[in-house]
């Protein structure tokens, strides 16, 4: 071993201890006959120390050290005349009676600091460095620890930890696949999985009733911001149970995570339809930590000679308390913020209500102050609030007002990172029809059971979208980080769903005939929900992107900048596996 | 919840409860008046029982479960009359009041018992029925609990299990790469990792000091018996380390899993160089659960006449202890055996120790008994022994005598697979010649470092067969259950070696560029080993195959015959990846 300790461990007690440590150069002071080196390891920073009474070689060898130079120190634990409680060793220094440089650094293309120079593609090109700076460091160890708690947690309920082929079948519903050229087999080609869906139905087919996994998926899509081509879900499936089990098992486990890794405690969670989650959020997935629950106008807005309102499908509108002071100016950023094409609303109409009772709008010419009023009853505003109000196809508005509300919370400090707002969103549709195909594709996926209740409904096309599924997800703080469904285990019924997706029976045998046809020996009822590992870190980390919790992700164009992958491969890789390149 | 308890856990103490079951009908005893269903899930087999008093209705729905069946069974718990105590539920039986249906099935299309009827082919398309067999079942969860043991154990001492990419960038060298086309990078693909071996080094140059990882592996190679396309490593790495210390981490793992898992204590491993294993066992993974150490004979048997002997590069024999008997017929076997192409001996010398002191052999033309005594001698072996002895091109010999050697072991019992045998082969060579490419390759891998004391040697090619490498395999009766090195982390020594294995500095920088540049940054002293985690469970689980040990493993072709994969993809997937199919 090149030490006995790591820079993380000394302490006072440890005074007079000969040790030996190992560590990256952090900062090197030298103020002549003293000389103080930061010495630092994953452990933390210890140290080292020389003065007048030092060899004057080891003052000499340690100028030559360098940012990131790899060193090893020997010697004696003192206690520090000028102690740091900052940091765990500040108690103490190491006195230094040798030193062996281990290994140079070239001068790294950013500082190695918790807050560093570099940009984000100098970073992601130097990852291996971008990895010391503690807050990436400290991500990763959060993903392990986070990882140990979820496997020791549904170890100790029964579930087994199953691996699933990173190898499959290609099935084109759903996302895109990444698909792999089978050499022994010219021609043909296996998919990488998007998730292990079918083979967790098959473990429960196979009688081993609980199982989990986490695991990594692919998914060959458009990279929006903050979606990887690979990705890590925590993913489950139970046999013999109903949703409430489903519910329960997976809030014990969020729970558990908040608990241990938090130190937050919950009542239950908080459940809410998909219906009233769209209705009062305009989002399938709504940030709870903060009200301003949508307020529908159609009936008090309605037949005053304002045609935007009269003609709209829905006017619908959120309170923001206390904001009645915001200003021209910020008025015109909210109304410029939902025009914005990613928004798309037509305008936006707000209503002060003055801290004196009065109310000032931007529909002053067609609504009296009692108008107003009464508006702002049906809102529950008080003097000193602002409604901002949108209008529009119903849907569309929602979604719209969602995207206001959520930059209201933004402005207003609703939205802390240190608040946990779970909840779970039930009741999804079934089915949701898709305009430029002109079919229904399943919500979820094909598997999904109907409501019992909702089940006699697939007779008949016009109600399909009324049908709602036994499906469910759990959002944090605005953010869906699981979701899953109670599953068909009837294969008439699954029949019936396919045929419901369009698939003839052919189609549907060659893209799920296995799995149809394990459904004959025997399926049990079964269930099951799948956790986004990396959401679900970058959340418990307080962070937005997912980048920072996986080692080494790609960037929107699925390039790994540090590897320079993709690349071309040999032309003798082509022809083993008898494809060529057809470029366009 | 579809039952109040498993199939597993209802005891006497639980008489007179009333409970309700959910499971798969294994079998139904039908004696008229009386019916017993035995019920079963992943947790055991509960009887069910009706007799005179039970509502005849639910005889006769009874009667219409067929094997394979899912049901659920209300009932009171009540004690048996006749109980069996081969089953952990013999106590008890289930006097059922309800029936429900869950599910039918078809007849299965083999017994699901743990001796079943059904061959390979018909288990492997039936994957789900097979694993609800005993023997698979308790495979997988060996397999579960091996993992968490392995990952509690590496997290307890501070290593992190960090993932890697599965998406990575193709490196010719070694093995053949799955490759994945990238539709948004025209004309370049990603390859699927051989292992993470460059990501793991990566890491420790960033500081991560110890990491691990579970993980899926690929190799496109053409797979031999027991080979899977994809398979699974425990990976790890270690900084700051030397030989010593990674050997007793592992050795520690390895300790801690036979302890858990099997009640099994050992002292040190033994260890045993490469040289050392080639010259006594003929293999760089010997089984020492027996000995027949190998023999050399040059100097005792060499100017008697015997032209095969006296050409002989090596003479070199067993002693099968106790063996003078075997018959004519069975060492005509034996010599069968040694010439078939697999192990490719000339033929076989034997010499008989007899009983009574003389000697019997197939050279007895060449070789008085006096002649034949020194042999003995030079074995070992006693009256009552047999001397087995093969001659040639030394390395071809001591291979060829290897597999004798096996096979002995396994006629004399010798190789009982409740008998664990660890071992450490330890200072492999470096370099590995090979006769078709006319170069050297890495015997480990390109990142592998000599033996410090061997590095000169590489300045001398005519010295290159020599080098050692500190590099280890741990063996385990006689099955090479993980290995690893100490890394290069030199860039100089790095360059060095890349040359040694022919790269040209384009060919190196274009191949390892991201991680040789890495190494300019202060990389530290590192070093790991990887385990092979379905050959260590099948070990664990006293079984040869590790097909047995993976849930849905590929057969020899790299097909899964229960999904069908690989498949054909449709031709827009072909045109959006911008490739042809290109059969010959």
């Amino acid at each position: 071993m090149y030490r006995t300790h790591t820079c993380g461990e000394l302490r006072l007690a440890d005074a007079g201890k000969e040790v030996t440590l190992a560590g990256w150069v952090q900062r090197v002071r030298d103020k002549g006959s003293l000389v103080w080196i930061d010495l630092r390891d994953r452990y933390g920073i210890t140290q080292l120390f020389l003065d007048g009474n030092s060899d004057p070689k080891l003052i000499e060898q340690a100028r030559t050290f360098g940012r990131e130079f790899v060193i090893q120190a020997k010697g004696t634990v003192i206690e520090r005349e000028s102690k740091n409680p900052n940091m765990p060793t500040g108690d103490i220094e190491l006195k230094v009676n040798a030193f062996t440089l281990l290994n140079g650094s070239k001068t790294p293309p950013f500082t190695i600091e918790d807050v560093s120079d570099g940009g984000d593609d100098l970073r992601m090109k130097y990852r291996y460095l971008d990895i010391r700076r503690n807050p990436v460091r400290k991500n990763l160890e959060l993903r392990h620890r986070m990882a140990m708690l979820v496997r020791n947690y549904l170890s100790n309920l029964n579930f087994l930890e199953i691996e699933t082929p990173m190898l499959i079948k290609s099935t084109p519903e759903g996302a895109r696949d990444f698909v792999v050229p089978s050499r022994m087999n010219p021609g043909e080609f296996y998919a990488l999985p998007q998730s292990p869906q079918q083979y967790k139905q098959l473990l429960m087919v196979a009688g081993m009733d609980r199982y989990f996994q986490i695991v990594r998926c692919f998914r060959d899509e458009d990279l929006r911001a903050d979606r990887q081509p690979e990705f890590t879900q925590i993913d489950c499936e139970m046999s013999f149970v109903e949703q409430e089990d489903v519910l329960n098992t997976f809030e014990g486990l969020a729970k558990h995570l908040f608990k241990e890794m938090k130190g937050l405690e919950f009542d239950q969670f908080p459940r809410m339809t998909w219906h009233d989650a769209m209705k009062y959020y305009g989002s399938d997935k709504p940030d709870i930590r903060f009200g301003m629950k949508f307020v529908e106008l159609n009936d008090v807005v309605k037949g005053k000679g304002f045609g935007l309102f009269d003609n709209a499908d829905l006017v619908v509108g959120i309170n923001a308390e206390g904001c009645s002071e915001y200003t021209r100016k910020q008025l015109d950023q909210l109304t410029e913020f939902v025009k914005r094409p990613q928004v798309g609303a037509g305008g936006m109409v707000y209503i002060k209500y003055n801290t004196d009772g009065t109310f000032k709008s931007s529909v002053d010419k067609f609504y009296t102050p009692d108008d107003l009023k009464v508006i702002a009853d049906k809102f529950g505003a008080k003097p000193g609030d602002l409604m901002l109000i949108l209008c529009g196809e119903a849907m569309k508005t929602r979604v719209q007002l969602n995207a206001l509300r959520l930059e209201m919370g933004n402005q207003l400090g609703l939205r802390n990172p240190d608040v946990y707002a779970p909840l779970w969103v039930i009741d999804f549709p079934l089915l949701e029809w898709d305009e430029e195909t002109q079919r229904y594709y399943a919500m979820h996926h094909p598997f999904t059971a109907p409501k019992p209740e909702d089940e006699a409904l697939l007779d008949d096309p016009t109600k399909w979208s009324d049908i709602r599924a036994n499906a469910y997800d759990i959002v944090m703080n605005g953010v869906e980080v699981g979701g899953g469904s109670i599953r068909i285990h009837d294969r008439t019924l699954q029949n019936k769903m396919f045929h419901t997706l369009g698939f003839t029976d052919e189609k549907a045998q060659e893209q799920f005939g296995f799995l149809m046809g394990a459904f004959e020996y025997g399926a049990p009822p079964h269930a099951g929900l799948a956790f986004g590992f990396d959401r679900l870190c970058s959340l418990f980390g307080g962070a937005d992107s997912i980048r920072d919790f996986i080692a080494f992700p790609k960037n929107n164009a699925g390039r790994d900048v540090m590897s320079g992958s993709p690349a071309p491969i040999a032309q003798e890789q082509l022809d083993e596996l008898q494809i060529a390149l057809n470029l366009k």
